[in-house]
């Protein structure tokens, strides 16, 4: 008997958050992972566990989410984008693949992720824009907003951006870019780190659009990264508006 | 009996044409202008008629669709926007709303009009821009396409360039700004003109694709618009890359 050869493959993945429960396989939920374990099945005949970065909330978008599965299928590695595009629903879409050792490992060996937040600020909602942005409709200061954001750079325990009830070895993590740029009518809020709690990204943003709205100064951020208290931030920014852009991993090891 | 004080009022609509059958009413189709009169009616309790200045069709998007309608309510102007919006559903939304006087007419009093046709140019779909731009995987020649933009510029017979089958007094129009740019993956026309015949933009854009793939030198618009033959000009680009962004008024008349 030929013994059955073994690859590990991973996927790079777009998909529109809007209509699904998230990232993360759930019983009687539409998630991102079933569509994809889904689309193996349907052209390897395989039923692989697909292992995600990030675990995205219901909403989150991404541009770049990246996975890895098994498999014994003989399909060439950086084929499988373009055969499982042929049977993904539009909303996912697979936007490269390729084979990497049997010990990458798509949420361990990262070494850290970026992530993009959308935020439309006029008067009027957008109907273009209803599932990709947070609307604001009050002006915001985004000088203050881009005060603010760099403060969040280096080595910080976050538990004051830290949803609540979670528990984690460490709430230590350490932020390498933050900051906000204008596009039109949005503001963007681009921030890169080697790890994010839960709800993270979406507590400095909430708490940096309230800096914005000037209801907190931008030294806030400081006094928040000091006292170490959830109850003390701003509100968790809505879903819509955040996109993983990319997961890192450690250059030339994979 | 005090007499009722009827005022014509201005709109500014954008939609997401994606779940619509386009902008005009038609029996049991999903309309723009529908939605529209219905949240008028639930607003004021009148049954006005919207006029608007472009028929959009299915799947195509507005910034800044331009429609009138006359009512006796006391509602202010300027606030019809936010009032109807309360009632629109996300996919439409009024983006201002004016007083203008009588003899306004949407369609009849515009001198022109600017739309935008967005093509993704990469070799995988996009999830996020799925119902936004159209897709088209062979690397585009963007300086070709450059070239060929600003041979419509100027009075010309658009017959080439109109679908077949549609009668109208001329087929000359005015185009006053025509060309396309780079953003990000994404290429983007953006054309103004003082008319357009039926999916003559679309028929435009299809037709400087095709020289993008290189299956046409951009001289053959100069040959095409010379022709005045629909069937040697290119395919007709789908509805979901298209944008009204804006309908022009003359200056101060209004």
């Amino acid at each position: 008997m030929v013994p059955l050869h073994i690859r590990r493959i991973k996927l790079v993945i777009e998909y529109d958050g809007s209509g699904f429960h998230g990232w993360q396989v759930q019983e009687n939920a539409h998630s991102v992972q079933g569509e994809v374990e889904r689309a193996i099945y349907k052209i390897t005949g395989e039923k692989a566990r697909v292992t995600g970065a990030s675990r995205t909330d219901t909403g989150v978008h991404a541009f770049g989410q990246v996975a890895h599965f098994d498999t014994a299928s003989k399909i060439p590695p950086d084929k499988f984008a373009v055969v499982l595009n042929t049977v993904l629903p539009p909303e996912v879409s697979v936007v490269s693949s390729e084979e990497v050792p049997a010990n990458f490992h798509a949420r361990f060996s990262s070494c850290g992720k970026t992530y993009e937040y959308r935020v439309l600020n006029r008067p009027i909602r957008s109907p273009i824009l209803a599932k990709r942005a947070w609307h604001i409709r009050e002006p915001l200061d985004l000088e203050a907003m881009q005060l603010a954001a760099p403060k969040f750079i280096g080595k910080h325990d976050f538990s004051s951006f830290c949803a609540s009830g979670h528990s984690v070895i460490t709430f230590e993590r350490i932020i390498t870019a933050s900051g906000w740029q204008r596009d039109g009518e949005c503001l963007v809020y681009r921030v890169s780190g080697n790890g994010f709690l839960y709800n993270m990204v979406r507590i400095m943003t909430g708490t940096m659009v309230e800096i914005g709205l000037k209801k907190r100064p931008p030294e806030d951020i400081d006094a928040l990264l000091d006292e170490k208290n959830r109850n003390k931030a701003g509100i968790t920014a809505p879903p819509q508006g955040l996109y993983l852009v990319k997961v890192h991993y450690p250059d030339g090891e994979y």
